[in-house]
């Protein structure tokens, strides 16, 4: 197990319903020390990559995507939700149907901080449906960009986004991939 | 000038109604190396106190308290908005007015991530009335524990929170204090 799966394993939470809760840790407190570590790893993993940009979502991608970033000496961009129907015209925007909330939010980044010169690390603290990381690939797809690769904390790999987004050829970079978990015991396993 | 106030005078741009954009570098497009920076200025500022936690509010928050939290070795936890009426029991709410969105939101931070033990800073990026900050030093009170003091990126020096919460006593550090803008001109006055 690597350093991120023994954190899930002894402080996350499996509830009914596949829910793993990571609040302590991830995405509500913030361990900064264990951000560094995830920071450090990708780093490691997309070692061949020319990465000019980091993309994010809020808000929980937010933290881990500006530890990184220090890895990579690069700026971070955050993608806003938001609900109105009239954006202005100087964003790139996607739909995104959101698994916890049950609702559909559009996603917008200005066009200002994206765009044809673009080498894009995308980084999410999870992935389930790939519902998000779509709505952020399309982004960056907008702007004429280069999805470089995409680093997650958690990834459910009973959930079909992985699968996905691997199979539409993306070097996807999953840091802890819970393949089952079980709400009785709360016992998690992980894919070798 | 300090480095905040040169990168404001460089890159912000005044706007009709008091608004001052500094989306390319502080919440929007994230300059990470200008967040170290403030980092350090902050943990000079607040040398003398004890403190053990840093709160602040998605979502443009976050990655400002992620890269400040490296320099105190503390974790961060951020208040969520949300605007459910029927929120959990398990957490500490507060009312907060947004003034860009006209609109009342709640705020929520899990009671298992603050309690009578912390010392907290607060951070977030902007100070204008003071709603997002009194919410949060809400939650603080609520929880039990200590405000040890505010830091701010960048406060409206000419709208009344600053005042307002000095006189109510806290030590709040804010890093550029814009007193005046034209939007006709794009200058800048900051507080000396």
């Amino acid at each position: 197990m690597n350093f991120l799966e023994e954190r899930i394993g002894k402080d996350g939470i499996v509830r009914e319903g596949n829910v793993l809760k990571v609040d302590s840790f991830l995405n509500h407190q913030m361990d900064i020390r264990l951000f560094e570590q995830m920071g450090e790893e990708w780093k490691r993993r997309f070692a061949g990559r020319s990465i000019n940009k980091i993309l994010t979502i809020e808000a929980s991608g937010i933290g881990i995507a500006c530890i990184a970033a220090q890895y990579f000496d690069v700026p971070v961009v955050f993608a806003k939700k938001s609900k109105s129907i009239n954006i202005a015209g100087d964003v790139y925007v996607a739909e995104v149907e959101s698994f916890t909330h049950k609702n559909v939010n559009q996603v917008i980044v200005s066009r200002d901080f994206l765009g044809p010169e673009d080498r894009v690390l995308i980084i999410d603290d999870f992935l389930a449906n790939g519902c998000a990381l779509q709505g952020l690939i399309s982004i960056v797809e907008q702007a004429g960009g280069i999805v470089e690769g995409i680093g997650i904390a958690v990834e459910k790999g009973f959930q079909n986004g992985g699968k996905m987004i691997r199979d539409m050829g993306y070097q996807l970079e999953s840091l802890a991939i819970v393949d089952a978990m079980d709400p009785q015991t709360g016992k998690i396993i992980f894919r070798e």
